[in-house]
């Protein structure tokens, strides 16, 4: 295997298999099939078989898949076997929804600072957190490598700099296509 | 154009494209190129090119794109040259902070009803609303169309009922890869 050369957008499903597969595993399933896993996810089963096939020969005609085995290489793969601390920038509704969610435990990240540039929120608590100073091209300079961005700007990062955004407004418009 | 035979991979694209346009246009700008856009979204210019031509011949060799002329077709063609009505379940952290998302704000979104099913937030003020009693099996009789889920479960809808996903854990896992 090559990661250099597996496309992003085959990167971008493998997360949505895992937590699939993770609910599946949850409620006691050992084994699932690329047909089943499909219809839990909205992908055809022929489009999950060769996704999966870029890593290995992970399924066995007939048997289907193993889905503790599978959890195990997609986690290795998307290299969330790990713990990833987070540095949460941004103290306010939504910064606060983050520090409340239950969808990052178990799934390789955990939350160890809150930043924030608002002189009002710096020095008060969230949960158990006290809210820092920070600007974001200082993070960079710190050494971050990837910036989950909820904030309907553009981030101007170098290109090492990972970004993914998160803007609602993007969701929604790729719905109202089909309406 | 037939909307059917468009991948949802493009449509997934248009929004992206919408954005960057209208922050141009914003700061001034009249006439773009598929190279100066790419860079603003970080795909290359031969795919927006593609993409966009699928929908017609919207630019000119040698003079780009007329970047209002763009805007208005890219919003004709997600539908977002009109305003949506949109019912926000769930009255938590991201509710308020959907509430208070300058984002939707010229951009075919309009929030008008509130729900939860936590007795405790119902009768309860966000900003303008009341906090109404929700199910969202009832919102699905009552027709709508589109659900935008911040929840970490999966959804189980009619076909003809668009489900997006906005799940932080599954953004950072597509960047974990690459770190």
């Amino acid at each position: 295997m090559n990661a250099e050369k597996i496309p992003d957008i085959i990167i971008g499903r493998l997360p949505v298999y895992l937590r699939a597969l993770q609910r599946m595993a949850d409620s006691g399933l050992k084994t699932t099939s690329s047909q089943e896993l499909g219809e839990h996810v909205g992908i055809s089963a022929a489009q999950i078989r060769k996704d999966i096939s870029q890593f290995g020969e992970f399924g066995k005609q007939g048997t289907g898949y193993s889905i503790q085995f599978l959890l195990d290489k997609l986690r290795e793969i998307l290299k969330v076997d790990r713990i990833w601390d987070i540095a949460l920038v941004g103290a306010g509704d939504i910064g606060h929804a983050l520090v409340n969610y239950q969808g990052f435990k178990d799934r390789g990240f955990h939350i160890v600072m809150i930043f924030d540039n608002d002189k009002g929120k710096i020095g008060h608590k969230i949960g158990n957190f006290t809210v820092e100073d920070a600007v974001t091209d200082k993070l960079v300079q710190a050494g971050v490598k990837a910036i989950l961005n909820y904030a309907p700007i553009n981030l101007n990062t170098p290109t090492h700099v990972k970004v993914q955004y998160i803007d609602p407004a993007t969701h929604l418009q790729r719905m109202t296509y089909y309406l």
